[in-house]
């Protein structure tokens, strides 16, 4: 419980979800073989693991064995990594940098970016139905709607619409919550609910706060990432920084201002860690990695 | 078995289709609003639903449920319209008209088109997943997989990327196939296979006379779409004609020509007749189709 022992089991874990994520997408040997490379490029090499993290942390609570987690990891963080090579199109976001290198569009080109983003959703699928992540058939069938309910246009994908609707506007807090609870949190949400499901059985009210934890730490995490692209350069966040800005989209910052933001992420961490307490060293590491989401530097 | 018969069954599954898919479709009043009137622009209201009739041709052969079709339909129809969606998009076909209508990009915007893709993927898979289509769990998790197998990296979109690079290429017979039997035949191929996997269980002998047959329409329905590409005017086909000769892309009939490519069609027309001849009239559905890919006039 201590941080030098929180610090190697992430580790650890952004360890093994490499391994698997490397596993599961096709070697760049497969035809069609620039595609595949392009995935491999997209996907392995870099990013937190903080969907893989909260699956992981929130599956030990539940019992799950490591390996389904596994499994499970591997289909929140391809459903991330597709939402992110789409994101950085030029169509959207039109971004050249992400996690340090040269997005996939500018390293390969449009086309096969577009291409890699659809493949790397249909391979999620693939991984969170194709072996056992559950004792239960129809438990897993249930984690295969739940993943594709978060991805979809009432999930991740709705919230980049409403993003997109958003530019150049001014919203209000509730407007702008509702788009991250759907663009950033519902995946995020998912990650909890996922790795808890593969457990064994819990009680609805159980199910019920780690929900509610999940959703915390979804706005929790939009709000310091807000903060981060406010203060930070571009090298330090490994992709370009002041873009929201730039763009004029509406963020915790540019509508609450960076204190009064730090002072939100703080609520929501204390509700967060409050909303698992009752769990006790259980949740351990689900409290342990609210904090480091709201401490990280990048 | 008459020709005035198949041709009201097909209406009536086109009917029942276009019926199942605007119910699984978040109606336009649901935010984010623009986002699900898109998608309900890409996918209703046209199309001849050949995958959809493949799904209940091959369910009636194994006595399934016409509401677990519905949904089987559903999912490899949005998996088929989002591919539809994408392939449009400027920085691959750069295509203005489907169907007769404006393509999504030209009708909303690019980001938008984008993001109804992505969202009608994850369409399809909380369809296939989200209500019992197999009577056993186990199956539907297997239908899963072949939904995601089909549509990804080594089916579908694979195939699009092999279709990329293929362009201003002299193209092999094997080659062209190669592409085909991912970019098209894959999704034909899964639509057969989830009819049937929908109902009774099948022999593994049948089950793999009926993926013959699959395998040969995909290849079917590609080699009569060159025809017909190459032949019919814009009017008539509902999209742009003769954009593959005009983008330089390799065809059955740029590569066999026009009556090759003919003669190409009668023989995998009756190696799949052949295919499924051994169900005897419980395959009825299965050879009219298999006769209407080919006579098809759009």
């Amino acid at each position: 419980m201590s941080g030098n022992h929180f610090a190697a089991w992430m580790e650890a874990i952004q360890q093994r979800t490499e391994i698997a994520l490397g596993a599961i997408l096709p070697e760049a040997s497969i035809a069609p073989q620039r595609l595949h490379e392009a995935m491999r490029y997209a996907v392995l090499g870099g990013g937190k693991r903080v969907r893989p993290l909260l699956v992981h942390a929130a599956g030990q609570l539940a019992g799950a064995a490591p390996a389904r987690l596994d499994r499970l990891a591997c289909a929140v963080e391809l459903i991330h990594a597709y939402s992110l090579v789409h994101d950085d199109l030029p169509c959207m976001d039109d971004d050249v940098l992400r996690r340090g290198k040269p997005t996939v569009h500018v390293e390969y080109d449009e086309a096969t970016a577009l291409l890699v983003g659809d493949a790397l959703q249909a391979l999620a699928f693939q991984a969170i139905a194709e072996d056992r992540v559950s004792d239960n058939a129809a438990v897993q069938l249930e984690m295969v709607t739940l993943l594709a309910r978060a991805s979809g246009s009432r999930g991740m994908a709705g919230g980049q619409a409403i993003d997109l609707g958003a530019v150049g506007k001014q919203l209000t807090r509730e407007e702008l919550e509702f788009m991250h609870i759907h663009k950033t949190g519902a995946l995020i949400r998912a990650s909890v609910l996922l790795g808890a499901q593969a457990g064994a059985p819990l009680a609805p009210e159980a199910l019920a706060r780690l929900d509610r934890y999940g959703k915390l730490v979804g706005l929790l995490f939009q709000v310091v990432d807000d903060i981060l692209d406010a203060q930070a350069d571009t090298a330090t966040l490994g992709k370009t920084a002041g873009k929201d800005a730039e763009h004029n989209k509406p963020t915790y910052v540019t509508l609450l201002g960076l204190s009064e933001a730090r002072t939100l992420a703080d609520v929501l961490l204390a509700d967060a860690r409050d909303a698992i307490a009752s769990f006790g060293p259980a949740a351990a590491r689900l409290d342990e990695l609210a904090s480091f989401i709201v401490h990280r530097r990048f």
